[in-house]
């Protein structure tokens, strides 16, 4: 099976280095010294302190041949690949964006086998071939317009099981969704905006109060029942990876644009003709929106 | 006239220094060391660069003989300060702390002729006996309880004319320090959580609807009316000091103890049996009272 992976961040890197354990991965890049460097030097995933190398071909020239897409492009990079995949002929794309942001853009494209996805790896990229697997999660896939169809190509990953890299299929994937989403709204943002590690919100008895109100707003904006499970889920995430920095947190530290937009800008639009108080939420998306512009003005 | 000041911060060191040029102040230390520092070597001011010397009388030991009192004590420390002047025989005495906090007291000193003075200079202690002036502003005072009396001690004040350290008399004690409340409790909070300079609030979109949300907030919980003048007197105070750290800012930035409680407790408490939603001053007073107990944690 032949996979083309769309976007070299530590995501694209991370599922390059597993998938061309029993694939033929072509990595897509952005700039052409990547794809050069990838190509001489292979892709590096350092894991509890040890470096392993796997020889992987990138491109920069984008053919995209392959039956199976992976789209690990950010947020905010999807709408030129939108455009491209509207004239790609037929296949199966799997999206693994945070967030929702690429939804409304997926009836462009009911001639491919669209399939959603949501990472729960914590990676952080060292370098533009090097990746460190800072947490081992799940790959959660789902089936967003052809529910029943027999995907041979997605049938394949699940039956690989690389202990590092579990792979499994979801029934719901809205439900899948809003699950991920409620995570990076809630933990995302607090954690940018007080500058703490995860784990620091639910030890920090006030910013558990935080972490309790946002919750409960989002929740609310996505119209989801199942409060005592989805506050256990975002705690969980919260102790399991205690010692990370949220992605959002990283990005704002590096000085590139986050996710808002995809996150909370979404809990938004959703919540706008609903008269939904959304204080926390609104409060949140303009200090990160106000943050960007500041860190966007410094550096231009 | 001789005037005792509690407190020797660099509001303590400013007014020490100032007030020395016309009148017998002894400044009243916590520790005795500094007292001793500043006996030997006067303050320090500093002010567009220039340092000026003048030699003030300090003290440890606690006499209290002077018949004007002036309390510049962070509110966090106010409680001993109080225990003490109970047992005081009647003076004026002027207290000059941010926020709220020290009103619940004041009816235990009905002995006393009580003054209450904002102050709105920026003020920076260098050192135990060097404070820089980082903006003249102005101290403002109003009779607590004693609003017709002929207050020889504060008219003397008054008269004193110093182009860098005016001194004015307000009519309203409460207009009075509800301004400065409405500024402590938008401006500070703010400039803390999001970690930038006074002016960005106006200069910096994002920001400037954060500062106008929360604002809408506080003079609804107090309950104050001409809301167009008072969002002025924000804005204005945010580009007059827009160099300027928040006081509160700086106080985490040195993992200092912050007036939170006086401030924005002070707020949550006005509201707290009228049913008002306060989501901001909720979300900020939980936010910095995390990175205190964080910051505690972490020194202790």
């Amino acid at each position: 099976m032949e996979i083309g992976i769309i976007g070299a961040g530590s995501i694209g890197l991370l599922y390059s280095f597993y998938l061309s354990k029993n694939y033929t991965v072509t990595l897509y890049t952005n700039r052409k010294e990547q794809a050069d460097i990838i190509n001489e030097e292979g892709i590096t995933v350092i894991k509890d302190g040890t470096q392993s190398l796997t020889k992987v071909h990138a491109e920069y020239e984008r053919n995209y041949q392959e039956q199976l897409l992976i789209i690990s492009v950010k947020q905010y990079d999807i709408e030129p690949i939108i455009e491209v995949l509207k004239k790609l002929s037929s296949r199966t794309v799997l999206f693994l964006q945070n967030g929702m942001g690429h939804l409304p853009f997926l009836s462009l494209l009911s001639h491919h086998k669209i399939v959603l996805g949501i990472v729960e790896h914590g990676a952080l990229r060292i370098d533009v071939h090097t990746v460190e697997h800072t947490g081992i999660g799940r790959t959660k896939l789902s089936y967003y317009n052809s529910k029943n169809s027999d995907n041979t190509w997605i049938e394949q990953l699940l039956v690989e099981k690389h202990p590092c890299f579990p792979i499994e299929l979801k029934e719901d994937w809205q439900k899948m969704l809003n699950e991920k989403l409620i995570a990076n709204a809630t933990i995302n943002p607090l954690t940018t905006i007080l500058k703490v590690k995860n784990g620091e919100l639910i030890e920090n008895e006030h910013f558990n109060v935080l972490l309790y109100e946002l919750f409960t707003e989002v929740i609310n904006v996505l119209g989801l029942q199942n409060e005592r499970q989805l506050w256990d889920y975002v705690q969980n995430i919260c102790k399991n990876t205690a010692q990370n920095e949220s992605s959002m947190y990283k990005d704002i530290q590096k000085g590139n644009q986050t996710e808002i937009d995809a996150i909370l800008g979404y809990c938004l639009h959703q919540a706008k003709n609903r008269n939904l108080a959304m204080p926390h939420i609104t409060f949140l998306y303009h200090s990160i929106k106000g943050i960007e512009v500041r860190k966007g003005e410094r550096d231009g």
